[in-house]
């Protein structure tokens, strides 16, 4: 089950927002998740002792963003073993929760190896619990490891382009902390920027339909004391032709084995956009992002969702909407709407992939495979 | 005061929709408006029997559009009129309403120098009424006339742009019957591609930040039977990418002696889009919209409007926010946000300018010129 309790109040110098940790009280092991549908109304925690509860968590998006995701399957793995619940049912229960999430089986797929081994290898229970849980915290390492690398990579990338001043980043949807076990992707390298003083304005796309840019960037740009100013995401192209871009900077969620990069719906105009007026367009993400399975973009298969995520408006901490989807009606009745998750971004619009392995570009077939192939050897870095 | 009713339920084939009508019923005249704030959830009609009423609709936006705006200054000249009210007065309060209205201003001064004018002529207050009401008429007329040319002329042009079978076209913000005396701008060449039976389909922007396109534009097309579809206004570039737009057809604010066109902000966006993707871009609005005196794109002030437009969302019938904007706070608290009213599309990325007096194409500022002196001198018509 989980427990909500408010988190204390938060200074701007406070260290990077949490998405989730794990606690040992001496009630039992828990999970502690910054619950994100109620940012940035309201900072609270909900605390899941049983794996259920951590589904739901999921199901209701109070946990979202692909690494993310991978860290609570592991961990949820790893609760199950330690609080001595059927643990190849709660994998099961685990990614059934967003089947599509890859990330997601991904970390149960870990702490269940893990798992396995340990009790194959004679390990009682409790060993065998400690197993899945230090692969979960294997896989969290790595991931704020990897933002770290992404973050560095993504600065000297930006000094070296923009080899003036400060500069001012555009981004979409939300790519921080709140989806990772570190820092994040294109906002890690924002943060960065900025801890050397050199970011001059974050413009930050409130990203429709869901405004995971005005709910939860805005969150993470004021809690890290970042100059930002949120914007429709129709009101890019204006600065854009007015100078105030010096370049963009967004995360993705698969990236074809020809450098295609499917990512939050309104990232393919961005990239039209910054060809047009000739501003970097990067995408930063981690080398586990990459699915060479996947040939090109036109493969990549693009999530529809409900069509009530735009003929409706769902006001956070309101649920009294009369529509189909639960929210106040917006559109005449009867309205259909167009809802792709995600859009395409073409290699040939990116000036750059940041990975935690160095940068792609330009993005070609051959510079894709040559980084997949060192990060799957471990050996060696691309050059910076 | 102003009356409100429910307005009888209206079938798919009724006629156009209605932005204000005069009526006459026995306990004197009043001006009646269909209430645009209430849409599409509410056909509810405001009957104003005084200026000061109408002043407030104007206010709040239930009657808005520049078209409509100058005909509900005309028709506010004549009610005060023939109502026995201060006319000199009432002209003062409309004007005041929206003071960057140019077009409201415009038929108060129109009503006003009719009334003027009978009355220097030694007519009674009765004749001076009817003198203000006949300018209004007049404005309606006029307006009505001019949407009807600029949809045909609009048609036509399409159909030698796209001459195979339907076309599907694109829109922003709400440009038809509830901006206009008659059936819009952009919207209306959309309705008279529909009559012929080739419009494939109309993408509907949503149009943030007030949602425009998924209120008033649903509710229009809905109403005239098109085959219609909302999307975010950041969807549009998969749209694009996928081969899914034809044309895109938006109206305009202002229109500068060069031929920059300054539109709902997300026009800029659409423009660039279109022209890297081969797709005929073209601005439809009235003689009335260019300013000679605004030499270039570049001198057309743009409106800046409330920051609580974009950091707060306002639902349809719901006043409960907390929001210094009246609305519920969906960023972080103390967010900025940048939100121009509009953006501004340089000529180069037009395909054509429509006008009632025919198609501007390629847009220079001689061509601009050249339809403003025929519009003025009332001679001749531009090759269609």
């Amino acid at each position: 089950m989980a427990e909500q309790r408010a988190v204390p109040p938060i200074s701007p110098t406070s260290p990077a927002v949490s998405a989730l940790r794990w606690e040992e009280p001496p009630e039992g092991p828990v999970l502690v998740l910054l619950d994100q549908t109620r940012l940035p109304a309201e900072e609270a925690e909900l605390t899941c002792t049983d794996v259920p509860a951590l589904v739901e968590a999921i199901r209701t998006l109070a946990v979202r963003g692909a690494p993310a995701l991978g860290l609570a399957g592991a961990y949820g793995v790893a609760l199950a073993a330690a609080r001595g619940f059927d643990v190849a049912e709660a994998a099961e229960l685990l990614v059934g929760a967003r089947p599509t999430a890859v990330n997601l089986a991904y970390g149960v797929g870990r702490a269940m190896d893990s798992y396995r081994r340990a009790v194959e290898s004679g390990a009682d229970v409790e060993k065998a619990a400690e197993a899945a849980l230090a692969a979960a915290r294997a896989l969290h390492r790595e991931d704020a490891e990897a933002s770290a690398l992404m973050a560095e990579h993504g600065r000297m990338l930006l000094a070296e382009l923009l080899p003036g001043g400060g500069c001012r980043i555009l981004t979409h949807c939300n790519t921080g902390a709140l989806v990772s076990g570190g820092s994040g992707t294109a906002l890690a390298v924002a943060a960065a920027v900025h801890r050397t003083g050199r970011l001059r304005r974050l413009w930050v796309d409130e990203t429709r339909p869901l405004f995971q840019g005005a709910r939860l960037t805005t969150y993470e740009a004021s809690r890290a004391g970042m100059p930002y100013t949120l914007l429709t995401d129709n009101a890019a192209g204006s600065l854009f032709a007015a100078g105030e871009v010096d370049a963009v900077l967004i995360g993705a969620d698969r990236i074809a084995a020809d450098g295609s990069v499917a990512n939050k719906v309104g990232s393919y105009p961005l990239a039209v956009l910054a060809r047009y007026h000739h501003v970097p367009f990067i995408v930063v993400a981690p080398c586990s992002t990459v699915d060479l399975h996947t040939p090109t973009g036109a493969a990549i298969e693009i999530e529809q969702r409900p069509g009530h995520e735009v003929t409706e408006l769902v006001v956070p901490g309101l649920r009294s909407g009369t529509g189909p989807g639960g929210g106040v009606p917006l559109a005449a009745l009867g309205t259909q709407a167009y809802n792709p998750a995600f859009d395409v971004v073409p290699p040939e619009l990116l000036t750059a992939i940041v990975t935690e392995q160095g940068v792609v570009s330009p993005v070609t077939a051959d510079a894709v495979a040559r980084m997949c192939a060192i990060a799957r050897t471990g050996q060696g870095e691309l050059p910076g």
